[in-house]
């Protein structure tokens, strides 16, 4: 039986999670290690001055081992291959479901792929996974979860690519009304950045992000579009941030540096 | 004049930001946003749920403006950009120096490298810089800030590619040893990634990261490579982390998906 270590950044209470694992504990044997509170948008963080706390909190559902962690995404997943779980071979690692879309570039913010990220850096093949609802508390999903279940023995079949994560996003949907799976690559999410001027009850200035989406044009191969289309999208996503056609284009001109 | 942004994640009173800045600061108009504490290995995180408190501190050195963040690396460089300096044509953007390397893998770690990449988001030609020295609290930073000097024309005369920064790493010898300019791809940086299990005063078990660098075999083209040649390393890096090699073969079994 495939071994899954499943963690996320909304935290091990979350709906997301709970709905998966439950879902996935179903065909498989579960690892559970995942943040003891909600830690969106920690990017890839570690935690390296500060001890990391760990409990095991009763789930719901069948798990073989299930830990809540007083860290980051990536700290939950580099302690649980190199520490809680090294006697464990762990076949597949999916972080999520995350409350709310991690599409575009926006992808550079997330914990929930970053901890996918974590797991591809130590061989791992891993999948992240978000809903693309309103981040309602009550989101519903079940349909998320069903269609994880169904993916997981495709992708294990074909491969992951290599140093590579896949990059899920669902739209918040019915399952009969998802309108196909796109291979996408990662469009552009623009933000109005704004951000609240306010002043605290002892006069002192803050501030406060207030960004809204700007609806960009995306070419039809991105995440971006694929959702707007009902599709669940699937995007390799890599941990080399190189820029090869950049690196070319510098030596060209390298002289200029001696 | 060019206008200069400088940030960093060690925070505003760290040494390397300081010496860099009043080094630019004979050359350019400089403005510096930079977190208030230190803020090593935030990745991307951004602040979200809480306000973002600032401060005008004063400098020793003539600054246009200089404000510290009760935020991360990238909460700097998008309130800047954003709100504090959204009056001011920023030129150039220059992260660091930062304290300890930002090389190869590594780099999706760092604060430093992403508050480089959040200016590049907003379109501001963007550089991270950081002295391979050891942690040493008191590193000699003023030949990386002389390089640096040097190299903000250069890099300004030829361009930084597209939706790219350039990520440098300075080796920590005096300036007359350097070997020379190297445009180096990311390397690998592999680490044992061992966890101390400890037991706190109260009898809750906690984990410590202690990882150490192993060296791997990094091809002669790498920053991991350059750096231990004593060459300056510069690197394009990007924040389009989709794998697009992989995203090919996907499409190749897109069938399996259905």
């Amino acid at each position: 039986m495939l071994k899954v270590l499943i963690s996320n950044d909304d935290g091990i209470h979350a709906n997301g999670i709970q709905t998966l694992a439950a879902k996935l504990s179903q065909h498989y044997e579960i690892y559970v290690v995942a943040p003891d509170r909600e830690r969106s948008a920690t990017g890839h963080a570690l935690t390296l001055h500060k001890p990391i706390h760990i409990e095991e909190p009763e789930m719901r559902f069948p798990v073989a081992k299930a830990y809540a962690i007083s860290g980051t995404p990536s700290d939950c997943v580099k302690l649980a291959l190199n520490a809680l779980l090294v006697d464990v071979k762990i076949d597949l690692l999916v972080s999520g479901i995350n409350h709310g879309p991690n599409l575009g570039s926006d992808v550079i913010y997330s914990g929930t792929v970053s901890a996918a990220l974590e797991g591809a850096i130590h061989g791992v093949p891993s999948i992240a996974v978000s809903l693309v609802n309103g981040f309602e508390k009550l989101a519903d999903f079940s349909h998320g979860a069903d269609f994880i279940a169904d993916f997981i023995p495709k992708a294990m079949k074909i491969g992951i690519p290599s140093k590579s994560i896949l990059n899920i996003n669902i739209p918040a949907v019915p399952l009969h009304d998802f309108a196909g799976v796109q291979i996408a690559e990662l469009g552009t999410r623009m933000y109005t950045d704004s951000y609240e001027r306010r002043v605290d009850p002892r006069g002192r200035v803050y501030y406060w992000l207030a960004g809204e989406v700007i609806d960009t044009g995306d070419s039809d191969d991105s995440d971006v579009e694929a959702i707007r289309n009902n599709m669940v999208s699937v995007s390799p996503v890599h941990y080399n941030l190189t820029n090869y056609n950049g690196l070319t284009l510098l030596r060209e001109k390298q002289d200029i540096f001696g």
